[in-house]
């Protein structure tokens, strides 16, 4: 079942985008009667019938509404620092999307070599990626922001920040993320720092604001990979 | 510090091939006399000191050999059904050989679309993911297989193959991949189906060959993220 995605149908829009009205009219062949799957982003799926079969903007009726489609029982907030290349950030977008990840921030630490971040790509993939694996939540990209910043904001729930390096000195144990997480706090956050890891300072700062420090294991792993790994390890968590 | 790869310096060779010399001596200008680390992709690391900085082919001798260099505490087997799209299973390989996989089949089954596959570009892939992330050991990539000769052919261990059908008529139980995992049985072998899963017979005759069903959970994930998350429950697990 292909589905299609309306930002406004929440709000009481019963027309299709023109780049999803042609997909449906022009590729998919749908016509007027038929019925289809259209999701809001937020996580509702509506049942439709087609009224008006046009490529440039198709008119619906409602017909049903499924609300937590697709959902998954937990929410993570996912805070990664971008790679050099852009590509690899998307690439981590589109796949955690897939497996199930709520929010996602883009972060600059202290040892971050890319300062600049541009999300328009993200979204159309964010989109794509949850309409083919059938979710009709789509997870909120926020504006990248320092670390320090990010530590500062983020309040309750478990609060993990995945670090390479020594702990010892700042008087605080790194556990695995997988013994870290537990049933009863399903509300996550996971920071996953640049290529040069989080600074020294930034890891006590997470500390002192009460943050567990986690590791992702033994293996190296690139910063996309360090992101997919940890919020695999969420989703299997759960599931 | 990056790593260099020989094929041949387990067996006496002495000498880096030309791609690689060429990237030492002219890329990150190296010198007569400079140490440099080279792993034989069967997981021993070697310090070297370069005797002749030639770009063409870097001659060096032997001070020391680290066994398991960047190995992980099991062995896992992925046997995986080829995307459509050839780029998605090359990812697949970069990825899982950055987290930890030992041997990777290409498996052709019942609902497969693509029966035809060419690995000469994973074989590179593998090579640079293993260096990238400071892997001795190279994963071995099978030749492609069918689905029912692979059931067949797999013996001991931990052998899982996930399906998201109904299992209930076959008598067998369906688990979480995380659940059938165990510390005492590390030696661990995952299937994973092409788009359209797999066939009813061949999940009954896995069931018949004493395989474990598992399930990875709801989300509906494409090939290369369901082998990626499949392969992070494997590391996850032991770490």
């Amino acid at each position: 079942m292909e589905l299609f995605y309306s930002r406004d149908i929440a709000s009481g829009g019963r027309m299709l985008d023109s780049q999803e009205s042609a997909h449906c009219i022009r590729v998919l062949r749908h016509r007027e009667g038929d019925q289809i799957s259209i999701v809001d982003g937020a996580g509702c799926l509506y049942r439709c019938r087609i009224l008006k079969a046009d490529p440039a903007g198709l008119q619906f009726e409602v017909l049903e509404v499924v609300e937590g489609y697709g959902s998954h029982p937990y929410h993570l907030h996912m805070a990664v620092a971008p790679p050099k290349n852009p590509e690899r950030f998307e690439w981590f977008a589109a796949k955690a999307t897939e497996i199930g990840v709520d929010e996602i921030t883009p972060l600059f630490g202290d040892y971050s070599e890319r300062r600049v971040f541009k999300g328009d790509r993200i979204e159309r993939l964010i989109v794509s990626s949850a309409k083919q694996s059938h979710k009709a939540a789509l997870p909120l990209l926020h504006p990248a922001i320092g670390v320090r910043d990010f530590l500062s904001s983020v309040r309750g729930g478990g609060r993990f920040i995945c670090y390479c390096g020594d702990t010892a000195d700042l008087g605080a144990a790194k556990i695995p993320l997988t013994e870290a997480l537990c049933d009863s706090q399903r509300d996550i956050t996971v920071m996953i720092g640049p290529e040069g890891d989080f600074s020294h300072d930034e890891i006590a700062l997470a500390v002192s604001l009460g943050w567990q420090i986690v590791s992702l294991g033994e293996s190296r792993l690139r910063i996309e990979t360090a992101a997919l790994v940890a919020t695999s390890a969420v989703y299997l968590k759960f599931v």
